[in-house]
């Protein structure tokens, strides 16, 4: 198979399938629309898992597990939540097959549910309904519970890791006495979210809020992270709902108060997904394959030996034995690729695909002179380096290529964010410049659908620390108290 | 909600019941026998995956991702494999909801799947599709790859984690060149699971192969570990299957050897689940709650300070706060309990009831003393011990708890292996002592079948260190060259 990837600037679209294949990360099953996740994609999601949940942790929040079914009846109870997601969804109608003495495997029509069964396209409606047994008073109160697990939307374009109809998340569902408390939680939630996409996927986030057109269905107010592609396409990264007293209106939860009087819970829930993996490798990634942020590397080090015999091979090996002992001790992951099946040229070529941050090659003369090679994976840079002093070299150099890679996304995403001042600007930019685009909005839901309809750009968000500032909406013409971010989005 | 439990005496089913539910570990849901899993119970089990995660690494095997679903028609592909899996599952058939204009939610039957799919019992189907597409020569294998994920099986009598209808699990599914390799897999990972048992869960088992009746579908072999329940029954702990080339002619996956011959791939598969949560509770728990073992406990120490006055309560909380940190240093996971809402008396029962190993209570008196009362939870011995040299004592003290528990599983199950010579004797063991029986069987499916049929208890294993001894079969006579374990199972 060839490892040959298509450039961004030939095929955008293209570029980023090759990555995900030819890197090993993932590819589509015998089940449309759902994927595999193979090894080395899963280790990625793996470290985002371990560092996302003992963010969650930290913070008070504990995990839990429930139901992957969900009853059909649950969605028609929250107004809005059901026309979101009773939609495209995974019907479970039976329980079991039989053979039908042909040798054909067939639906035991005679074991059909009562009452069908949905996959959770997301787990609203049954958490709230067990929540109802856990609530009585507010000592029960705030419940600050996280669950790991697979969901189903039955979508009918899908890509690697963007748009799956089975996807890998985290959903936090808590509980509140309060509307503040729901609401405080709901923004400690999207800085977190901020916090993981900027300082360990090197992918910078603005934080804002979601226009109604935009937000969560049951949500009194969406907020969300908004990151930049290199094709100039945003991608929400995150999002995190306050969900007012909906759910538990819908399933009738409700708690004594300090004061004795009974009042319905306040909620709010939050989620990132393997999508993460997608602006991982958007972000980032060269014509050359996948560039992971040391932060989120399983192999943070590969070590290359160049060599002519066993002899050569055993003196370096020495060497790397010691340095990996070194390195691991410093909380490096170090692979040594010593397989003797494939020569230098091509391990080379197979970990800059893969994206290993650091490579260390090191051979016969290095040995004499006391130095090896270095190459960083974001920017090619090869430069000899002394092995003295070189464990603290290389963790300096991790986190360097950390940085790096954050300012260089952060220098795209700013030069990417330009004012229009007319609906012609606003045209112009998205088909020209694309990146965000910062316009006044009269705020109407109709004029986005429009500018949605006659563009294929949304309402990305409206900034946290948005300025406020007097203007006339681009489509309308009609007053307009601040400007929002559109773009055209993953 | 009353925090009485059943006497085991007295009911030994709702006693497990009991403790499931009133220490928090999990409940029903909303949908037929599917459970919750609350952060009680679900901290536990992450602590199981975190040990068996390192262990699985530890020998070679990365994690991978595969659909929910898989496809009606694989299930047809093993002959073996489609009746022991293909009968009682959920089926998806239909991939839409609507809203009938009545403002009920119904299945859109214009959405109905080509191919019905069926959520995952077991992922050997769709996985051994998927290596097809990775295995082309001896230099792709072995392949070692586990999955931590969710599968259903309708079962119809469900206990909270014992059996359910969905539950949690990990698979490994290896991919090898020879048989020996496949099967000195298949026995590594049962060794893997027998040391996991014995020296996290602490509960000793029986390392063993099942008869040819209670093979996995789809097996050649399966290994398999038996732990002993207090009430004399036996639960299957963890399977490890030789799977020959069964799958690999099923899904047809072939590699080219180093003779450059063509020849299809051997394989294994290995799990356990959350069935392991029944297992630890089970094994250990008294008629005051759960017992948990040291080294799977969320919270290894608590403590509870005992006070008259504010005062009183920051003197103690001084010193609990430098000892917490002491213990934090060991690696000892320590809660303080210092709520005002709730009196020592009503902490002390909630974490007996919860099983948290040692509790430490610390009075004024204790403070003058320069003493503490230490309680350990497997025999609630309670202890006054000085302050100092406090922290190695209670790392220590963990150690201990963790020997005492599998020592005293170990007498008990010791003491419940009987042989029996004759069907009478058995049948008289069975009900009167339970636990294993250990008796001459003549290798016959059909008298296997009938002793179950009429006894309800089965081959558990024949162990892997099994003497060869000369003997009858105790219900049909014939001649048998070795004992095999009985006993009725969970
Ligand atoms: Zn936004
Ligand atoms: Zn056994």
């Amino acid at each position: 198979m060839s490892k040959e990837i298509t450039s961004r600037e030939a095929d955008y679209s293209q570029w980023y399938n090759d990555i995900v294949i030819k890197a090993d990360l993932a590819e589509h099953s015998a089940v449309r629309g759902c994927m595999v996740i193979k090894p080395n994609g899963y280790a990625i999601w793996e470290k985002m898992q371990a560092v996302l949940d003992k963010m969650f942790k930290d913070t008070g929040h504990q995990n839990a597990y429930f139901p992957l079914f969900i009853p059909k009846s649950f969605f028609s109870k929250e107004a809005s939540h059901v026309e979101g997601f009773a939609t495209e969804c995974a019907v479970v109608t039976h329980y079991r097959l039989k053979n039908d003495g042909n040798g054909n495997i067939v639906v035991d029509e005679t074991a059909k549910l009562d009452e069908e069964l949905i996959v959770r396209p997301t787990s609203e409606t049954i958490i709230w309904n067990t929540y109802k047994g856990w609530i009585q008073s507010y000592r029960d109160l705030p419940i600050l519970i996280n669950q790991w697990a697979n969901v189903v939307r039955w979508e009918m374009r899908t890509r690697l890791f963007l748009r799956t109809a089975e996807f890998l998340w985290q959903e936090g569902h808590t509980a509140h006495a309060t509307a503040q408390e729901a609401i405080e939680e709901t923004e400690r939630m999207l800085h977190i979210y901020a916090d993981f996409a900027e300082n360990w996927l090197a992918v910078p986030v603005i934080r804002g809020r979601k226009s109604p057109n935009e937000r969560f269905a049951g949500a009194l107010d969406t907020y969300c992270i908004e990151a930049l592609m290199q094709d100039g396409k945003a991608l929400q990264a995150g999002t995190s709902h306050f969900l007012g007293q909906n759910f538990a209106k819908a399933f009738d939860v409700k708690f004594t108060g300090r004061d004795g009087k009974l009042d319905h819970v306040w909620a709010s829930s939050w989620g990132v997904s393997t999508r993460l993996m997608g602006a991982l490798i958007m972000a980032h990634s060269d014509d050359s394959g996948l560039i992971i942020p040391p932060k989120l590397a399983p192999i943070q080090v590969v070590i290359v030996p160049i060599y002519k015999g066993d002899e050569d091979l055993a003196k370096i090996t020495a060497y790397v034995n010691e340095l990996t002992m070194r390195l691991k001790g410093l909380g490096v992951s170090v692979k040594y690729d010593d397989r003797d099946t494939q020569r230098p040229g091509f391990k080379f070529a197979d970990y800059e695909l893969k994206g290993v941050p650091i490579r260390i090659a090191i051979g016969g003369r290095d040995l004499e002179n006391k130095t090896v090679e270095v190459a960083r994976r974001d920017t090619k840079v090869k430069q000899t380096v002394p092995q003295e002093g070189l464990d603290i070299y290389i963790v300096k150099l991790l986190e360097d290529i950390q940085t790096a890679m954050f300012n260089k996304a952060l220098a795209y995403r700013d030069d990417h964010i330009t004012e229009a001042n007319s609906y012609d600007e606003f045209k112009t930019l998205l088909d020209d410049k694309a990146g965000f685009i910062s316009a006044h909005w009269d705020g109407n839901p109709e004029t986005e659908q429009k500018i949605k309809e006659e563009t294929k750009a949304t309402i990305r968000c409206i900034p946290l620390d948005n300025k406020l500032e007097d203007g006339v909406c681009i489509y309308s013409g009609k007053p307009s108290t601040q400007r929002v971010l559109f773009a055209r989005a993953y």
